[in-house]
């Protein structure tokens, strides 16, 4: 054995992660869906006033159960459900050091070894890594050609691999597509009580007019567990801060995996500040959703493939050398993801201001390559 | 299948913590080895104003690498090197969540399906759940009557059990027994390239004069990991902030299975302004080490038995009934906590005034049960 002894078949791989370059390096970074506007001075105030609050007991170890965190999150919640439907209560809801966690704690207590846990590719990249560092057993489905799920494909699949728990993101992430809210209820009711569907809606917020959230479908279905991160719209990419709406005894189940005092005093109390200030943190979401309809719009003018998309990002292509473009754009201070299908790239929507340099820089790179 | 699809070994398992009580129903919390001493309002501004800084970046993610604190635990951390050694250096460092995510971190890396953990009971008792949840093998040897480590009987089970990796608190966790510096050396040539020796610092700053860190056998041992945390001398249990010296190589292993994005930037600021503040927040370590020893003196005088201890707590006893014994304390207002071998209990190291209340209270119980 080779020193250090880490398990064989962790050898040799790459931690996961997009590059972070510095701001010097690309001053335009449109590569980890990031919203681009910052907190308010106001915020920031409120935001140090909770850190200082939270300080003054730092000696002390948190509320295990962050219980006021869950309040507020549930109350955020509560403007997803249906009209004539009961709110979230704090008990349906669990948060941890963002969503990545969440998904672990589920994979911890619902997958693990001589368990499956079914996708669909292309999807979010973390997933095999969720299950590999669990040793739940993964098998990836596929999407139809333009992204969506094909409702039959996904049921056989399900009735095939009788997984612990199927990870469904929507919108998807890197394409961007939202899911037929009644894939849902048919996959659920397939799963039945041997397994729970996990819809991500780390984008969710972004999702386009008409879209419905699962959150709707709680109610109906006590196997769905519905993942958020105020990551994304919510501006709080630094808070590392998710949560998951789901049946209480789903949350009670986590509760035997979770690490002791996981969230500590300073991000219950920093992310209870953000919420307080929701107003202004998704003030911005409208914006960023006509900027990238408008994006997807100005791609497709280019003659390229743009997948439809409920998120703040867009998956285009296609490229015959897609690392090749990818660099042409660093090159002019643009940073996108390399990232999903082959010959694809991903493009988070930013300011308008980077989205007319993100623009203008690969106008030059289809000029360049004469494919405009 | 019951609902939810909790995995079969999981059911039924209490989640890890000892009881939360209020002030109100505990004025005198002496039951999770706090440091009883917060921190000033001068260490309160700081720490608001670098959380006030990480706010106004909250949009963006965290530095993946966290940096500039790894530089600043690698600066405090060389404090223990010997005097011709190099000091620790940042890439020597990693950090998580408290030392619990740093230790899950190490279990994921190094332990799993077909590895095998080795501890020696009475010991922390997450060791067992780190290995569960990991799917580790996990093997307790026994330590002495007196609770110190037996060398021979050490060696003998790694080299029956060959175990990826070994946990040794120093000082022990609930007995306060600090670890003989040989037994680190013949353990770590025993266990040779293909195991790690983790000796987990989480209560060593209280350690006695005289006993050395385990620091300083770092550059002798590359298969040694020595843990800490913030959450005791450091008086930062609110923060969530462990941390793990270590040759660079077993780092770079845990990058491929730490999350993404692990420490929040308000984590990470947070820490930074509290290491700026180490002499505050470690400046009552020597009251808190003599208040133990005296504590250890009283409780003797009443005849009780009490383990030699280098950490902010002591492990008293024996009591036919300790949980009517721990009861008792709690009806007076005093929380300690039922722990450890059967019939003992242990007190955490509080505030002069703290540790009054609990002679005054245990005084009581003792002559109620005429065992004085």
């Amino acid at each position: 054995m080779t020193f250090p002894p880490l398990r064989e078949e962790l050898r040799g791989l790459a931690p996961y992660g997009a590059p972070q370059l510095s701001l010097e390096q690309a001053p335009v970074q449109l590569n980890t869906n990031e919203n681009p506007y910052g907190p308010s001075e106001a915020c920031v105030a409120d935001i140090a006033a909770a850190a200082a609050e939270a300080a003054r007991g730092l000696n002390r170890y948190p509320d295990r159960e962050h219980v006021a965190l869950r309040e507020a999150l549930a109350d955020y919640l509560s403007r997803d459900v249906a009209a004539d439907q009961e709110p979230i209560s704090p008990a349906q809801v669990w948060a941890a050091n963002g969503s990545n966690e969440v998904m672990l704690q589920l994979l911890q207590a619902f997958g693990g070894p001589g368990r499956t846990v079914v996708s669909f590719a292309p999807t979010y990249s973390m997933y095999p890594e969720y299950a590999r560092d669990t040793h739940s057993r993964f098998v990836a489905g596929r999407r139809a050609e333009d992204f969506t799920l094909d409702v039959d494909a996904a049921l056989g699949l399900v009735r095939t691999e009788r997984p612990s728990l199927v990870l469904l993101p929507s919108p998807n992430n890197p394409t961007g597509t939202a899911l037929e809210p009644e894939v849902v209820g048919v996959l659920c009711e397939a799963l039945g009580e041997d397994g729970l569907l996990v819809v991500d809606e780390a984008y969710g917020e972004f999702r386009r007019s008409g879209t419905p959230s699962a959150i709707e479908l709680l109610p109906a279905y006590p196997n769905l567990v519905v993942t958020r991160t105020m990551s994304k719209a919510f501006a709080g990419a630094g808070l590392r801060l998710g949560y998951l709406a789901a049946d209480p005894r789903i949350c009670d189940a986590i509760r035997v995996v979770r690490l002791p005092y996981h969230l500590s005093a300073v991000s219950q109390a920093v992310a209870l500040a953000a919420l307080r200030h929701r107003e202004e943190l998704l003030g911005r979401v409208d914006e960023l959703r006509r900027e990238r309809d408008e994006t997807v719009v100005w791609l497709r003018d280019r003659g390229l493939d743009v997948a439809d998309s409920d998120a703040n990002f867009a998956l285009f292509g296609t490229f015959p050398d897609r690392h090749a473009v990818w660099q042409r754009l660093l090159d002019q201070g643009v940073l996108v993801r390399e990232v999903g299908p082959e010959g694809w790239l991903r493009v988070s929507i930013g300011t308008p201001a980077e989205m007319t340099a993100f623009r203008e820089a690969l106008d030059v790179v289809l000029d360049e390559s004469g494919s405009k």
